[in-house]
């Protein structure tokens, strides 16, 4: 069975690409400090770095391919101004784009756009464009919130974002609703953040009516949909008072669920209510919980495990571990199928 | 079998009471505008409003008391200054104290407070002493975020809390964690905001050490606690990467989460996960979901079915539908007891 986990993040990167990083940072306190240098990176630290974590656990826990993307914390779209925005993302594609030279057959990626507070988004179409058509890149990570725990930018609904839902309807590549560092001490970022953005895209796709103008538009909220599964009943009867269609044609043709979920009785509840072909098999490894639960004596996020354990035929999981992901990213169905798997 | 019901609100106010909010809101347009009127309502209006509705179905769903607070979206304490928000609140309470004299078998009272974006939350002391020592209510509302979408103030585990924390304490009473509407087009009042901010919450409670200062504080996290039940595996990773204790011991001592949740799925999660004495019954009606779910023919919102269907014993149940509340709400335990109850 080909397991495709579709959420995983260069958590790991090379210090180098931090002081790349770092760099920027102190230019923004002291303009007068150096301009940033490119990071040099070997091959071997990229090795190193994946060997140990990503690709360790992926062949220890059973996955075959990781759709891989750069951190997601460290996009960080409220640090600077545009120009610093478009050079982080830029070096953190390109390193991403090495890891799959390096392991074709493990990762494929997903690029981080380069958004920025108030910056139309129409900024960020060339690295889109860029990503797929040159990298060989299978989808993006949209970031509803730029400010970072503010939420200045409109509602995802809103033409503000057309041109580039145009951009990726025309590349036939997904986006996976993915928030950032919070910069609002009310919002831990992993534990807040994450989760409230997953359940706010949600609630905004159901007031507006953004399918109707791109029928082909895809998104994966991640962290298993946020609060979404667990008060189904809530959203379903909302969509019902709002006079929506209901969610199966308004939403649900469109957006899918991660399995960052991390615990047993989570995943039970995603599975249960959601149609097993909104699901896409993830682990956000090696991400925001990263520990061993003492209740199992696993990890937090070794989330096949979960799947693995469900009570449901082995179709419907080939279909969340890899028949929903090659739908909902027709460009990795398509070098899969090169290569003949 | 006493069943009480943690979470009601008076969404069905007679429209006299609304009218003295539209008065305060075109002198905020217009300061010309004449000085809102004092709303004069009937005993009858009342009966009306409520034996329609909230009483109705507090009887045909088979509850016998519900604590009852003014309307929570239109506490709005982003709308006017602080004096808009003092003469609103006192007339909501007010309003509720007419209710809970009228039906004081069925209603208890809990307060609206008087908060404003920026204004120190120790101007909301005197207005819950009031509602508690002079009204004979049993709890409050908190907000976490007065600006109503754009948390501005600080995180609920800051010192800024503190003066209200202690009157808390000081009169035994515990506060449900509660936003109000949005003001931020990002987020859908009932679908998104409102279970943003129990996540938040939540993981606030994690990161912070409130309860070390105030081991006898009493936060009831309503919406069955946000995302966070869905997500225990990640919160109590969380709490393990951030090096805190096990949140049994360091937040759930003083942390409640009610049932309302709109679908029998959501609650057998919850009830799974979430130990029975954290657990309070709750249905929040006549409030944000108020139709007729197709798939059981039953409302969204009646929620002691999902918790009359759990496989658990009775006397879980029992302190589910009472026993839980009575510990949260001293007050409330001793209203009952001198009645015999």
């Amino acid at each position: 069975m080909l397991i495709i986990d579709c959420h995983g993040h260069y958590t790991t990167a090379p210090d180098a690409h931090q002081n790349f990083r770092d760099q920027q940072m102190a230019r923004l306190k002291d303009p007068l400090a150096p301009a940033p240098t490119a990071a040099r990176i070997s091959d071997d630290e990229i090795r190193e770095t994946i060997e140990k974590n990503q690709l360790k656990l992926q062949k220890q826990r059973g996955a075959d391919i990781t759709i891989f993307s750069p951190r997601a914390s460290a996009m960080a779209h409220h640090v600077g101004d545009e120009e610093v925005s478009q050079q982080w993302t830029r070096a953190c594609n390109d390193l991403i784009k090495r890891v799959v030279d390096l392991y074709p057959q493990n990762f494929v990626g997903v690029c981080q756009l380069p958004q920025s507070p108030g910056v139309p988004i129409s900024h960020s179409v060339r690295e889109l464009e860029r990503c797929v058509t040159e990298l060989g890149f299978v989808g993006c990570n949209l970031n509803p919130d730029p400010s970072g725990g503010h939420w200045t930018a409109p509602p995802l609904t809103d033409k503000h974002w057309y041109p580039f839902y145009e951009k990726m309807t025309e590349l036939d590549v997904p986006a996976m609703i993915h928030v950032s560092a919070s910069c609002n001490p009310n919002f831990h970022a992993t534990g807040a953040h994450y989760i409230n953005a997953d359940t706010t895209a949600f609630m905004q796709f159901i007031e507006g009516d953004l399918f109707k103008d791109f029928p082909k538009l895809r998104f994966i909220i991640p962290h298993g949909g946020g609060a979404v599964p667990y008060h189904w009943g809530r959203y379903r009867g909302l969509a019902d008072m709002l006079k929506r269609p209901a969610l199966a044609q308004h939403v649900m043709k469109n957006v899918f669920f991660d399995t960052c979920v991390y615990h047993q009785p989570g995943i039970d509840l995603l599975v249960k209510v959601i149609d097993i072909d909104n699901i896409l098999f993830g682990s956000e490894m090696v991400g925001a919980v990263r520990g061993i639960d003492p209740e199992t004596g696993h990890y937090f996020d070794d989330t096949k495990r979960y799947i693995d354990a469900l009570s449901i035929p082995d179709a419907d999981k080939r279909r969340i571990f890899a028949g929903n992901v090659r739908r909902v990213f027709p460009k990795l169905d398509a070098i899969l199928k090169a290569r003949g798997q």
